[in-house]
């Protein structure tokens, strides 16, 4: 829960036109790398100063800009500045409870995204904010942190020449957010196998451990759910998009990311209904459990408690009480009380207590 | 539960162009049969390598290639090639957790299904993806593994002239797609006589085991009313194709399809209700139970209790006790006793207790 | 629940061409009725064999033509073919699982209804599928079985010269759909009295039965509205239909039922809301009955067990116990356990338990 | 609930064109009112004979007729063809179970909606349905019986002669539905102060007899929800609508009843969201109260009962009990019940149960 | 809950045209004050009598005039006169009822919206309503009374000399917009730190003031709710209004705040089923508690009962019991109930109750 609409007070009443950076301070430093390619050369550098990314932006080469890390405001304003950035897109991008959107600014395009992943060290999952310019010939991206799901965007422009180096920054742009939409998958293909071991222990021997265990998990895809649930309006917006930043050929790609996008959601629902089916599941084998609890105190207590009763009037100490000097009264008495007993225990056997 | 979201994450960062069969490993060797018909002869068999179907591709007469097993990459791809197949398609075609969809891509028709049929041996129900390229004289199915509902399609291959064997590719793909929503209507049929199983067991003797039965039902349901969701979609969108390759004289058998469509999801919501509607009877029912025991240990505790303090007091030692040797004393608390236990039980009658 | 999915699967990869009857069997013989009428006349009969209604397809009066019982595919094969009907509509009649549809085929409009009526002999409720087939000159009606819900169009037929027997088919149609969805108020109503008789007896004495009642009225209630919330669809395409077999003045009687229909679409949605509060109410009261019965045992549990302890303590038997020759320790223990009794029973005053 | 689907039955195939007052009879007699006026003069009259509105038809002033009472059929039929008003309009108006809608039939629009008033005598709510017949120069309301929220309406035509008696009848006609939309809000309002009164009793002293009110009031706001819901759509409509009758002056007032028509649906969602939280509420409450009831019993019995068997033991009358003669043995098995008591009671403690 | 329909009662009846302020009381005195800029200079000033604001109107400055207090009818009415407002907007006005909207009344663009903050002094949040009247060179807003979220605007306009006071009024508008919507961010987080706190509370040790807690957050949650939904609306409408009151370089600033109005119903929403959740668990956990309860009862009373009755039989005074003089029969009867009592104890160990 925490954080995920922290520290917006500060904005108030800031002029549109004042930067802030709003969220968790992350790291340290502001980390610039830069991947400059064509189809022949690739360079690889991360950067010392920001200025030494400007560069870039008019040479014949596609850049991947990527900045790690959002509280150094200075270097965000200087690129925004450089590259001709709008003063509230800057805003969005170091707002990181920006909601998932996309933007046509004629000269570039804004992408938000939400990157799900879990952290190695932590075990925990992670929801950061990635921003995304996709310009003529660069792509900047803006994350909270270091750490992110694109090495594998980073492999493939070192070594697949063919399609990704010989295409625009628009199908970089499509690797990353694919990248980003296939990382919810492996999230919740990790919660699918939560799910399944819950629902085994629920239907063995729940425990409210157990029910504490099934609701962080509701309590994490309902809030993976808050990032994913807008991608399907990105998406859908980022393929109709009729930008000439965005090549037509480029629009299959997206369409297909958009599908992913969908079915992200569809699982994150069918994961809902088994939550909360779940949910019903241990509510139930609760009263269970107290129903099986209190039949046994029932039957215990309901066959003794009378057969105490007897045992008590045969102890009083009255002086005339003629059943005691009776002979046969003891083993009598005996068979009054096993016959209780009897009559109690098929009298819970037709019930089905026992 | 398990497998449908899993093994996604291998894909992960993946080229858009490096193939990669995502889901279970499910048969040994990929089989292909062929089915080669026109209004006079039909030909039927399986090929031992995956170049022998290519020819089928330009002759005048309609095929029906089917592949059973998705796990031979190099054979799908070949037949990617040859059948000039896109490949973001033939990545869907292999990625087994693909979302139902249909796709126009000029040459040919791209359509996923999701098969739901029950596995006679495990006697489980199974879901399986279906992939269908319709081009102008042929139609390519994939399947995840063998067997499948289509055995009654190729009887009709075999025996009916007149109508299937003198329609075109897109006529075959109706029928193959009509079997395949038709089989969602047996499967359904199943869970009805279940649910009205359970329900009997419901309101007769509920057991824990009668809720375990309920939840794997409900389970089935969400992951079937996955899979049927999206046939709206998909038969309304190939219903309204103006695609040359669907005839105008398919598309009202096309409209037949997508009205079972919305009555399979249809029934599905009704099913859906009814287990929703029959975990409340349970929750109640166990209550009513519970309450039933509450009821009976309360009236054998509260009638005895007193009575059993009675026979303690006089049970007691102290040596001036002067009702101990009354004469009457005895058959007195016999009476009161007696009265008591009377009062408590005609106060739990006109409580309706009893 | 029985039958509302079953023996579909009979039909499975049958040709599209092979009539196939999916449902129960109703009735021996297939029953043909006619009503032949213009303004001045009217003539009535049953008819011994199918052919005697193929004249009246030409004739100039108008002729209402209406089939009980759908096992006889020979008759409705017939029909069909004489009528010129659709293979599809054909099976979509035999197929008694159809979801309501319209459907304009130039020549004739086809139009499913449910048809939602009380059995006076079983006492129960009963959905049966009318199908209608809306010619220039006729109209032809197919029910699964004897009896239904027109007597009263059938008397207005006989009666009413001016208005049903001046107008076409069509408004004979409007009749009928009309007759149809009025019978859904009457058996809402029915459902309406069982409510209010539920819901006085689950806040005077609520039992399980009240329970099963509640139970089998919302599952009646489910299923009900699986039949009617297709009307709203049916009856809107009807109205707008700009088929030459609707006539213009037909239309605002069309809108007419659509508004009924609506309406009786919003009953069902309030009589669920309805039950879904009763139920709530039921687990209320459990509960509150539960928490009456756990405060009976308690006090009297609570007040009696510390008292049973003091008489059993002077009840051991030790030898060196000097209160029991004292002469006032029998009075004061009496004292100390009514002064117990009385403590316990202001404190449950206090509790509010009392 | 009762009536709110009565009486429909009757209807039951009667010929689209005999009418049939259904809902239930209310008043003896028809009692029709006329408010003539113009910017100059009013005249107020109580009509005996229906024939005596006639003249207003074609008068060059405004008129309001107002009818009290449906039941006298033949003065509805006798008004509805002096001015020329549709059948099926005659049916819907005496048909009091219609939905909420509105319908432009050239002459006249036509417009049903309910009105919700609190009986002054009876302390009860009512809905009432008000039928309106908005001519060119003339209003016709329709009312149930005698009684209804328009009485400051009837004021200001006789006071305010600038804006209400020199506009037209369609100001007239909005003055009444605003006055009808109004009055939703008093009843609301009802509700908002018995849901305040609830509420602090669920949170202070729950009773089932808190619940029996939550579940009137919910009964009650579900009743008021089905009349109110529909209004959105009957003022839209009569915004948009481009009749001669609705002048554009009158169509941003009706812009205003339509913004407070969602208001008045706003506020019985929210209600209805309240009260399904009180619900919950209530349930968790009567959990507590049990586990309290519970926990009370269960520590005097664990405390108590041990201690009864040690005392039992020591009443037992074996002639070789050797610690009967020991002279510290009845000290020592107090001490050891004092002993046990308290950790029992720290056990508890810890437990925090006291 | 108190409040939010109140008071409407007052005006039914009322011509349309009679003012009435409807809404608690709030201030004695309206208090009128204003800033007027350009991008030179800044008058701030509070007025003693309302017609001091009539200047502004015509002057080549830009103004903005605040009114705290609806209360003084006469002041709105007369603003109204002289700025040329509808009568129907001064009615939305001083009606705090009011759900949010916006209207283009081609002078003046009209929006109302609802202002949340939390009040320092009594702790407690508020929703207040704030109406704008946004003309060509001025901007009037009406409070309910004072103290606004506003003061940081008033920052802006005292220093920032560039952006706020070079623009036009609309993007004045803009800024009091933003704001009131960024009031929401603070209030919510305001509500995530309580909900992380409940949470903890309810997974430690939940108590019924827990619950309580949860049910004033949910109530509060609703209640903002159905001031935020309408956000979405009215924004959407606002950003695409084409009034030439409205720039088109505010078009993408008012964009910017839907943005963020979309982030805050998410945010709602995403409360919302937390808190369901939290409900869930509540229930679960005082289930299980209860069930903890009985098990401690069960397992005390279920080993010791039958002792007791052991101890009971041979405390009876039967002459005849030869048990009694067997010298070994003691220590026997020992061993037979340490030995019942070991039994007991290790069936409730192998059911998992220990």
């Amino acid at each position: 829960m925490a954080g995920h609409s922290k520290k917006v007070s500060k904005k108030i009443g800031t002029a549109a036109g004042t930067l802030l950076h709003i969220g968790e301070k992350k790291i340290e430093k502001t980390k610039i790398t830069i991947i400059d390619y064509d189809e022949e050369n690739l360079e690889e550098k991360t950067l010392e100063f920001v200025d030494e990314c400007f560069p870039y932006k008019d040479s014949p080469t596609k850049t991947w800009i990527n900045i790690d890390g959002l509280d150094n405001l200075e270097v965000i304003e200087k690129i925004g500045i450089h590259f001709n950035i709008d003063y509230l897109v800057l805003e969005d991008i170091v707002n990181t409870t920006q909601r998932p959107k996309t933007e046509d600014y004629g000269d570039y395009v804004f992408t938000v995204l939400k990157m799900v992943y879990r952290n190695q060290k932590r075990r925990k999952f992670t929801i950061e904010q990635v921003s995304l310019i996709i310009g003529s010939n660069y792509v900047i991206s803006f994350q909270e942190k270091e750490g992110d799901v694109f090495n594998l965007v980073r492999d493939r422009l070192r070594k697949d020449k063919k399609r990704i180096r010989s295409s625009g920054p628009d199908y970089l742009a499509y690797a990353l957010i694919d990248t980003i939409v296939d990382a919810y998958f492996i999230e919740l293909e990790h919660y699918d196998e939560k799910l399944e071991k819950i629902e085994n222990e629920l239907l063995r021997h729940p425990t409210p451990h157990t029910l504490q265990n099934l609701h962080h998990l509701k309590r994490d895809i309902i809030l993976i759910r808050k990032s994913a649930w807008p991608l399907r309006e990105v998406l859908s917006l980022l393929e109709r998009e009729d930008s000439p930043l965005i090549k037509k050929t480029t629009h299959k790609f997206l369409r297909d990311v958009y599908d992913h996008a969908i079915q992200v959601i569809d699982t994150i629902e069918t994961h809902r209904d088994m939550i909360s089916s779940m949910q019903d599941i241990y509510l139930s084998s609760i009263s269970n459990k107290m129903n099986e609890v209190m039949k046994v105190l029932t039957i215990i207590a309901t066959i003794f408690i009378p057969l105490t009763f007897i045992a008590g009037v045969y102890g009083m100490n009255f002086d005339f009480m003629p059943e005691l000097s009776w002979p046969w009264s003891y083993p009598l008495v005996w068979l009054a009380m096993i016959g209780i007993g009897l009559v109690m225990f098929f009298f819970f056997k037709r019930k089905k207590w026992i």
